[in-house]
């Protein structure tokens, strides 16, 4: 299933040491601008090898649109976009063709599949994201035409959560040749009300599925989150005043529906699997091994998750706003 | 979008204050033993006015399956299932018609949809979850023949873990007009390997997407959730052995794909937003007024969350069960 | 898959000879004024035992609608209308346990369930089609506040055109244990432009998916339909002129998208296959046995096929209409 | 509504003066033998400039797998492939700018989207079917590991039936400017039973919507097809002997699900309506012009759509056969 959204539709393809990644997006309104420049800038926040916080492996992540444009113009067709991998290394990886690294999907892969493309976890690789981050693109552009903007920021990394602080924890994470984990939160202003629907496709919903199938999330909270548990309710209820919401406890969603607050989202992330420290792991055969896992890896992939976990939120929001368009109350009542 | 589901397909119907509530079920497996004995139960665990931590209203809850069985067997078409609703005392809602709720879905309904029923929620009601518990034991019989089983507990209140704390907690509140919160907790046992796809379809996508789409949940982790952020990869991994894995930091679930051990699912639950306590609102004229819910409350609704919350795990996994036999690995070698 | 439509979406459930049919209809926009007895008329007119014509079968197929609506008008959730079986004789059918009826999907049953409800065909029957009636009466009220009508008549019945040799072919054929096929024609009116979707949503594949899945069909024909196929380009072509199409070959559509002229489908109704006369056929456990279909039969399915195909049009349309809703035009470039 | 399908999904994308098209093929199961080789005999078929009967546009229709494929066999992965294009003559469209051509999308795609890729049809262009064809090899080598094969062939053009008088027809409506239509037949030879579902998912609905959905075609048959419209049911049925069926009126589909005899489709093709002789129209600011059709057409489409057909019903085939490995019998009573 690599397929995301109703309406808004997006189709990723593409595995870490493949010839190409991309994505089509099928459902997008015409009459929007669009070139490569609108693409490329938000691919580069997610490449690697940027910095010494990042995963070495070089690549340009330069994005080709192949269609669905005409006179700089999005004309409502699909728009198809591929990247292509340069900078693939897989012999790194010849060694873990019989082996499982621990915390990582090579294990479930072979049990599903039978056979699996080890060379840099293929599929279930983050490069995979290439593509919801370019199709990503797209929806921002949409949702800005809309007031509506979609950011990211790191919460915490290994329990700190100054700057100076998240740089040290990730550099010594690195020299142990181990890795950390953290959270972030992601915020979306200028949204309309009404935008989600009952049950089961309330809003929250979708954002939560949305932010789960990113690798390496295992929690997510809508506003308060888990913090709503050890509250009374008359401590957790948004009141109204005159000017609206007083207080924004529910993260911008009632009952599965946009409020017109901020939406305000929190995932935790796990550190990244890939380290260096030797592990017990197995192999096809079912011995037991020790495992070092070398190769290029981001040992903590927060910063690198940030425009991913952005992009999968102005998916859902771009999809919700064409669902809604099919049954706003003017339609019926005008 | 009140249809869950890609292969096991639930479509749920019904408002709290209306004739009826219930489901269909589309795409069920023939052959499965069913009548009404085996739902009834799994209704009765989440019906209301069964003890002083509940609201007292009054349903039997009676369901009757309509459609989908011939000679006490499914036979793979649609099952069909009914509850009537009893004891409606809509006049007790008279009064909220022009008034919103504060953290129920009243505002957010109104500006969607232009109209609303006010009588106990409508559709964004409890209630409604009467069709997914009917579902979900339909599921949850397809499952044990699976030797797949679904169970949950609360975790905690309001911060206490104890049986004695939760209900000292549960009736404080309720005593005092006021409501709480907690953790609930979701296991699933006996799966076998390969559940889930990669990418949009991840089981641990699809289970927070299921999870949140519960009212009143605002949090979801899978495995150790939040408490990743806050490690090493070399803490976190869990590693292999001779005898599987040495851990389950991943709650069953690597690479969105079920791993063979235990589904392990956390939810947030608020506290119920209706409570007597005076709060601030507004009413559909925009004017400031006071509000005082009196109708009939839960004062903590992680009791009665739970076989919801069980349903909705049982729906995905069957789901997810069905999805497996079009891929599954001895199909194209054998 | 019991499920019909993308937006205005229908799911039918119930047997011929189970307690009940019916249908929920989840996508359908708030505000419609709606109670039973718009739905009424319509699942009169498919309804049996009217005429000598038709099954002598005694049903009054009262419809009762279960959710959706509050006070008066649909609210955007989803409706459930139920219609209790009756006349239920499932002992005719007792010799038909183990017999595969030629022309019937009892075979195919068998082969893909294992097993099925040989009680007046169970799921296949033309009873099934109560649920799809009454889900398109309710498009059609959505249709009407539109300014589209939909509407079908007897084209011919075993080559004859007129309504006396029409009536005598049906009649002939009854007296003689036989039936007759036939070819129904439906029309929309006051479609506006620009419904259906280029490639794989295009209208008329839409409509041809519809038609064809309704039982007995089989041939679909959108405007000239195979007339097409002996003609030159300069003959077939719908010119233009002021007043806008000078012919409308084309059937109303043009490239899978509404032009605003009339749709017209033309559907073949093959001969209902039971019937007195004897014919060879197999039984369950693979011996040749002659078989004379009792039980309570029409001798001709045209008439009573018609609102059926006429539903499927209505909701066809109203799915479209409300695709449409999400990219009109003016939506980008207002 | 670029992608069709539920299991093996097909997303195509591009076009007719884009950079390239192509399709995403996602859900195909993982271990078949594949690569261009195996893709490039049926786009050879279909492209154009292969003869005196076809367009005269150069396209070697190259095509490039960029993802899905490791050693030499799918992984279960999305599979991208795309044809880029190259004899693109956009001026030749120029003069098509402002005006519609009869018979053509223009008309509605203009009134749809307010904008639209005037070159050469944009997605609208018989070109886009390069995708289909791709996906529709793809499914064609799935459905040969289990024994199926799909073929098609010209059953009419303008009435004629030999090969010569095929070909006198398309050269003489050539050279008088003008174009003509026909009829083609396509069978799949070697399906199983019980492919298909009851009600809105029956084999011959999901047929006709895939044949109606390639541009030209306004008529659709399953078996006999309107010959049905004649004949007493004693004639129609299909009765069965110690061997299997005596005859196939039904063309291989009884209520909806496969019978195991050969499956048989014929489509009505309508005249290519681009064509040199002068017809009447209208431009875009409501004039009534004079339009003469010059570029690059096919007097005939009834050759180069076989190709397509083919990949249609090879598409929708494959598509049943991973539904019913969901719901094989020898599930729930093994």
């Amino acid at each position: 299933m690599n397929t995301f959204g109703r309406n808004f539709r997006v189709t990723t393809f593409g595995e870490s040491h493949g010839r190409a990644l991309g994505a089509v997006i099928d459902g997008c309104p015409p009459g929007i601008p669009l070139d490569e420049t609108d693409i490329q800038p938000l691919l580069d926040r997610r490449r690697p090898g940027r910095s010494s916080l990042t995963s070495p492996r070089q690549e340009t992540d330069t994005v080709e649109i192949l269609s669905g444009v005409f006179e700089g113009k999005t004309t409502g067709t699909p728009i198809a976009m591929i990247v292509r991998n340069r900078d693939v290394q897989s012999k790194d990886y010849e060694e873990l063709r019989t082996v499982f690294r621990p915390g990582h999907a090579d294990f479930t892969y072979q049990e599903k599949y039978g056979l699996r493309d080890h060379r840099g976890g293929g599929r279930s690789s983050g490069r995979e994201t290439v593509g919801r981050v370019a199709a990503g693109a797209l929806a921002m552009k949409y949702l800005a035409m809309k007031g509506i903007t979609v950011s990211g920021r790191i919460i915490s990394v290994h329990g700190r959560t100054d700057p100076a602080g998240i740089e040290e924890e990730i550099l010594a994470a690195k020299s142990a040749g181990d890795s950390v984990g953290g959270i972030a939160g992601i915020v979306a202003k200028g949204c309309p009300t009404g935008l989600g629907d009952p049950v089961f496709g309330k809003l929250d919903a979708l954002i939560a599925g949305a932010m789960m199938g990113i690798g390496a999330v295992k929690g997510v909270e809508i506003g308060d989150g888990f913090a709503v548990a050890g509250r009374f309710g008359s401590e957790n209820n948004d009141q109204m005043t005159k000017d609206g919401f007083a207080t924004n406890h529910a993260g911008g969603i009632l009952g599965g529906i946009s409020s017109g607050q901020e939406i305000v989202v929190r995932i935790a992330v796990k550190p990244t699997p890939s380290i260096a420290k030797t592990q017990k792991t197995r192999d096809i055969h079912g011995n037991v091994v020790d495992i070092s896992v070398s190769g290029r890896h981001d040992p903590c992939i927060v910063p690198r998750i940030i425009p991913v976990a952005e992009a999968m939120l102005a998916l859902v929001l771009a999809d919700a706003l064409l669902e809604q368009g099919k049954y706003h109350r003017r339609e019926t009542t005008g």
